[in-house]
């Protein structure tokens, strides 16, 4: 037996540290990570993905440290469910800001052998981090965890990338936003698949609540996107509030992330997310393969002499990436 | 006399309609936009790219503003500059947020010819929002503005790409952030040339001030990578204070921007960023012409087999990557 072969079986037993150490070779993006996941993936498919989004300020990882608990604590009768935590910096991409947010959630969570947090914080391009993320998703949704939360700093489109992540998506805001979020919000509801207020007992909070109400009725956009998988049932965002700190609300919001899913699996679009994402990921990876030979075919010298050529205004970087690329060089052998 | 060729003359003769005409072109992606963007490239290179980032609810807009209008009208026996202002919006994917900014902003420049306007709101992937921003940054140059102020919505990876997009970067804050906004600051400061406290008539700007100082001395980046250009002269970015609804603080912001802009051609850095940009620039489109061409030649019912054998969780991803790439496809005659 091999030793990848031995991280492989670790990892589908669940064991902790094994598992730690395929999310590092897969950040790393080492040949060992990906030969892993290669193996893993007929093992994936089974976590509820959970992506959770919102402005800086809102709580968010106060928010989802209750969401975890509750879930591994339900009071209704429903089963525990085993957690991962993934908190995406993709705001942060020289400094590590991530791991102060460990050290606060540890203080709650840590002991319970039901939950597994990671902070990944960009080292490099967007492109980097979220294909990262997507392996490293793929990875705890292989070793058996039931849901997978993955929570994003920063308000852009790293949000749309972890819709496209997602089987449901948590919109965070907190009350009493300034003019300027208006815009972002705009966008963001539109990704929304549960919106919630937290920080509920500050002031302003009915305003934001009738805010968001009357730009989700203006928008619909979220309920064209649930008739493509049913035209008899519709999904429409609940708007809830929370008080993080206090525990309040909790109930309520873990009961619609239930209702989502089940929502999800009988209206199809839970497969129809799913092959989006696939699809998004499938197509990602040709880009970077393609590019990759043409990196490893192409004389270096060539390529300066062409920049060389663009910094004096001779060739447009457009003209260049032509000559560049035409004829297609020939398929390496590696 | 083609109409294409028309396009481009009249851009270089520096007539409003015909630019507004061509950045819609390039804005599309439309061939013919790509077509005198190849030709009017030659012209480019003279304008200072200047990106704007920061906080939602720093006052951006207002304080870009008062720059073009001090840029417009200097006090101080400098010339008049030429200014384009493209305002990017990449937080509000399916909405077009983007247009009020354009109201409010008319009220103050518009009449002037020395002014010239532009909002984007990104439509798809961010990779494109980003790729159109570059064309039509390059036609404004090439139209011969002596200064292209990019201004950002949002608070991530977009802040970083258009630092690579620019000479000169300013960082907007306001006074008084939360705590989760120290996590973004650690990694928005380290591409600000020149930092702004705008409403710095508000509560706290003192300790955003000390705040901000010493996130600074922690860092250092900007040092580092001024040195690269020369080990003679450092710029240590300033922090200043504005009130841009007052117009204060707006003749020492354009006085450092001025500064900065005589540093970069001192020191070599000037043309260190053009070619680290083009060359960015290069390997994107390299990317999308491969990428472009592999879809042109894959067989589409291909395509779908593969992806149902990856939502089957038959394959992986990754291994239906490297079957669909190999052997790369033959050149098109395209």
């Amino acid at each position: 037996m091999t030793g990848k072969q031995d991280l492989v079986e670790s990892v589908l037993a669940g064991k902790r540290l094994p598992l730690a150490r395929l999310l590092t070779l897969v950040e790393n993006d080492a040949p060992e990570g990906r030969a892993a996941l290669d193996q893993l993936f007929t093992h994936t498919g089974r976590a509820h993905l959970i992506g959770v989004t919102g402005s800086p300020g809102s709580g968010k990882s106060s928010l989802v440290n209750q969401i975890a608990l509750a879930l591994r604590n339900p009071t209704d009768g429903k089963p525990a469910r085993s957690v991962a935590i993934v908190a995406v910096d993709p705001t942060s991409p020289f400094t590590g800001g991530a791991v102060l947010g460990d050290r606060v959630r540890m203080r709650d969570l840590a002991g319970d052998p039901g939950i597994f947090i990671r902070s990944m914080a960009s080292r490099g391009a967007l492109g980097g981090l979220s294909r990262a993320t997507t392996g490293v998703v793929q990875a705890l949704d292989a070793a058996g965890f039931d849901i997978v939360l993955v929570e994003t700093v920063g308000a852009g489109q790293s949000e749309v990338d972890i819709a496209r992540l997602a089987h449901t998506t948590l919109v965070i805001e907190a009350p009493g936003m300034g003019d300027d979020i208006q815009a972002i919000k705009a966008g963001i509801l539109e990704i929304a698949d549960i919106l919630v207020i937290n920080k509920a007992d500050h002031p302003g909070v009915d305003s934001t609540v009738r805010a968001l109400r009357a730009m989700l009725e203006l928008g619909h956009p979220t309920h064209h996107r649930a008739a493509a998988g049913s035209t008899a049932v519709l999904w429409i965002p609940p708007v809830l509030q929370t008080i993080a700190t206090k525990s309040e609300g909790i109930g309520e919001l873990v009961d619609a992330i239930y209702r989502h899913a089940a929502y999800l699996h009988e209206t199809g679009a839970w497969q129809l997310r799913d092959r989006i994402r696939l699809q998004s990921e499938l197509e990602q990876l040709v880009q970077l393969e393609l590019t990759a030979r043409w990196q490893d075919s192409v004389s270096p010298e060539l390529l300066q002499a062409t920049l060389s050529m663009i910094e004096a205004r001779q060739i447009s970087p457009y003209q260049a990436a032509i000559q560049l690329t035409h004829p297609l060089p020939e398929p390496h052998s590696g």
